[in-house]
């Protein structure tokens, strides 16, 4: 490895701890949607020590709407501001987003953790708390990468255009908000937990609403009613069959490894008003996911259609459909090509940290980097520290050495990508 | 008919109007669980007017909460009183407890309505609305029946002791307060919408709640966690299976026309909190019937057993077992026998009114006559107007001529039951 290379991943190494403390400050904000304000805050302070070039702002609601990307069923962003933080290039070299989101999806049941969801306790290495692979971790090795190039004394010629943006978990207005503010780039990084996989191409995910009708009657009498309970367990019946028969087609080698490449997830199941009355209505609300070359409105059609197909096996629905929204989020399908240079450097980075071939696969699941893409134009991978099983889930965590293993990788490729400004002046000196 | 008694039912008769308003005027008035107190109102002005000895209270939650009969989950009774209005006997007759709920179950989802649920609108000899069947129209019933004894003179020997409850929807605590409080009788009748059939057996029945556990992870990768919405599903097959071999048991003549004689009814489903989350936990509520010969205890053990089984076919069950909990609202089950003086009394004054053979028949659903009988010892039969399949139902509605003939039976078996009181002096003046 080149001298500067060396130091640059020694400096990460001997700084673990202030990974550590960066991390663990960020995990013990709770920051779930529409709360982002004081995790952001953290960020903004170190952004600042680093000495990069700091915007801040609340991402405007009209603006937003305005741009056919918006999806969130946010009203404002009245204290959850979006921040990009610019370390600027001496100029000819190419420039590259690193995008992380700080918002995370609720604690759920805190029964199920074993310590508190916001204490962020570290044991056998990893460090636990809500949010800490998806994706705190992954801005921590960001920010680390960051202060390795100051701390080393590591100029660039492009720009590296720092972004920790709110509402990713609701589809993506933090992201689409930096986008329309102007910040572009000749390639974004993405650093959602892939467990050190390259994701090369990323599923997309859409979040749908079905409102299923019964009608009601006495509990003791229950025949002479219609349960909407029974009825919706018919719908996610109907949906699982759905799935199915969506991930069958899947062929791409990069879903090889994945049980379920494009899943459809019922998250929530709401209905009924009183235990002994039958239910009149019960609302399902869920993500439906869009493998990489799919279309979004093709993939609404098709759930569409399996719902209209339910009126042949039962009478019930013909006179009362179950209804189909598409609500609150959508993230947008991603893919890179196998020749593609940020593939490429992005490989070479893992290989001269890691020291073997890295994986490539495609994700399970939706980023920004769909959004950056399309609405972007801004090539975009996704590659991060953390398991994609924890996020999400109760005892969520992440392993602090691969979180130093990313901020590694992600600091050679900022090198390569961006390309040293110093070296013929450092050339000099050593002449 | 003797001529007092036809003189009783020719005022009920002509004065339909009257009951009309009253029944109206309740329906009007949206008295849902802790909510009665406008409704209760009306009720106890009316009771003013016809002259009745009136009591009215909040009853004491510690009294009730002392009562091993107390299942209802409320805290307090502040503006919900009970109303026992007495028509005091000459002496030496039986007295009869006339015992009505005034609270009424939500009205669901008001789409489902043609008009207002409170609307008490009048169509086709029908008056529509929540509560009109359940049982504001057997309310009307017994005052009707009342007023018709004191517009036409006619005095009784025993006491008449009608009760306007609250909180039997949620499990009798308006009845158990009225016990308490010392109202007892020689019988009990209580109107709710049986159809003009009698109900010599009641069903009685209890609620309970079903947490379901899951594992939650990120709704990309579903298949790393376990969906307590699937989980909960095989929880409602497993209730639905319990239920058919319950009902397979019973060969009671009486149920021989109610397709499912004690049913379980599961009225409410709530689960997960996030749409790309798989869900962790769901509640499921609902209520279970109690057969007239059975005991709830062995109900209850019933269930538990049903809900263990499952851990045979299902690992997940053995490690994260289905919670069970009996809460909130049950009613006791209730029978009379064949030859019961007050079932016999009732049958004649059917047969008197309808000119025809009365229907007997167990009720699917439980009533406060359990609790009047088994707390009260006092023998209680349930026989009203109204239909059960229009009770907890959108358009809840209530025939008004089955209203009337409600009232004229009911004042029939008053006179026969409490005997008339001034019959000699009549016999006096004809002489």
């Amino acid at each position: 490895m080149e001298e500067v290379r060396k130091q640059l991943c020694e400096w990460i190494d001997k700084n673990e701890h202030k990974a550590v403390r960066l991390l663990k400050k960020t995990v013990q904000e709770r920051s779930i949607y529409a709360n982002e304000a004081s995790a952001q805050a953290i960020m903004i302070e170190k952004c600042r020590q680093l000495g990069l070039m700091i915007d801040i702002w609340e991402p405007d609601i009209k603006q937003l709407k305005a741009s056919p990307y918006f999806v969130s069923d946010r009203k404002s962003f009245k204290d959850s501001p979006n921040l990009v933080a610019i370390k600027r290039g001496r100029g000819g070299g190419k420039s590259m987003i690193l995008n992380g989101h700080i918002d995370v999806v609720p604690e759920g049941d805190r029964s199920q953790w074993s310590d508190d969801p916001y204490s962020a306790v570290i044991k056998d290495g990893k460090l636990y708390g809500r949010g800490s692979t998806d994706m705190k971790g992954g801005n921590a090795a960001m920010l680390m990468a960051l202060q390795a190039l100051t701390e080393c004394d590591v100029a660039l010629k492009g720009d590296v255009i720092f972004q920790s943006v709110v509402d990713e978990e609701c589809g993506g207005a933090g992201t689409l908000a930096a986008l329309l503010r102007g910040y572009k780039a000749d390639a974004a990084l993405i650093p959602e937990p892939t467990n050190l996989k390259i994701f090369q191409k990323q599923q997309g995910s859409m979040w749908f609403r079905i409102t299923v009708r019964g009608r009601s009657a006495h509990g003791g009498t229950r025949y002479e009613g219609i349960s909407a309970i029974h009825k919706a367990i018919s719908v996610i019946e109907a949906l699982s069959a759905l799935e199915k028969v969506r991930n069958k087609r899947i062929s791409d080698p990069l879903y090889q490894n994945i049980p379920i490449p494009v899943p459809i997830n019922i998250g929530k199941i709401q209905g009924g008003s009183w235990p002994s009355s039958v239910a009149d209505t019960v609302v399902i609300e869920g993500r439906c996911g869009i493998a990489p070359e799919e279309k979004a409105e093709d993939v609404k059609a098709e759930m569409a259609e399996a719902l209209e197909k339910m009126k042949m096996s039962d009478k019930w629905f013909r006179d009362h459909p179950a209804e189909l929204e598409w609500f609150g989020a959508r993230w947008l399908p991603n893919s890179l090509g196998s020749n593609d240079p940020l593939l490429t450097a992005l490989k070479n980075s893992c290989r001269e940290v890691m020291q073997k071939e890295p994986v490539i696969e495609a994700s399970p699941w939706g980023t920004d980097a769909g959004l950056l893409q399309e609405a972007g134009d801004i090539p975009s991978i996704v590659f991060g520290p953390g398991v994609t099983k924890a996020a999400h889930f109760p005892n969520e965590y992440i392993r602090i050495k691969d979180l130093q293993t990313a901020a590694k990788i992600i600091v050679l490729l900022l090198i390569d990508w961006c390309e040293r400004a110093d070296e013929e002046e450092e050339a000099r000196w050593e002449n």
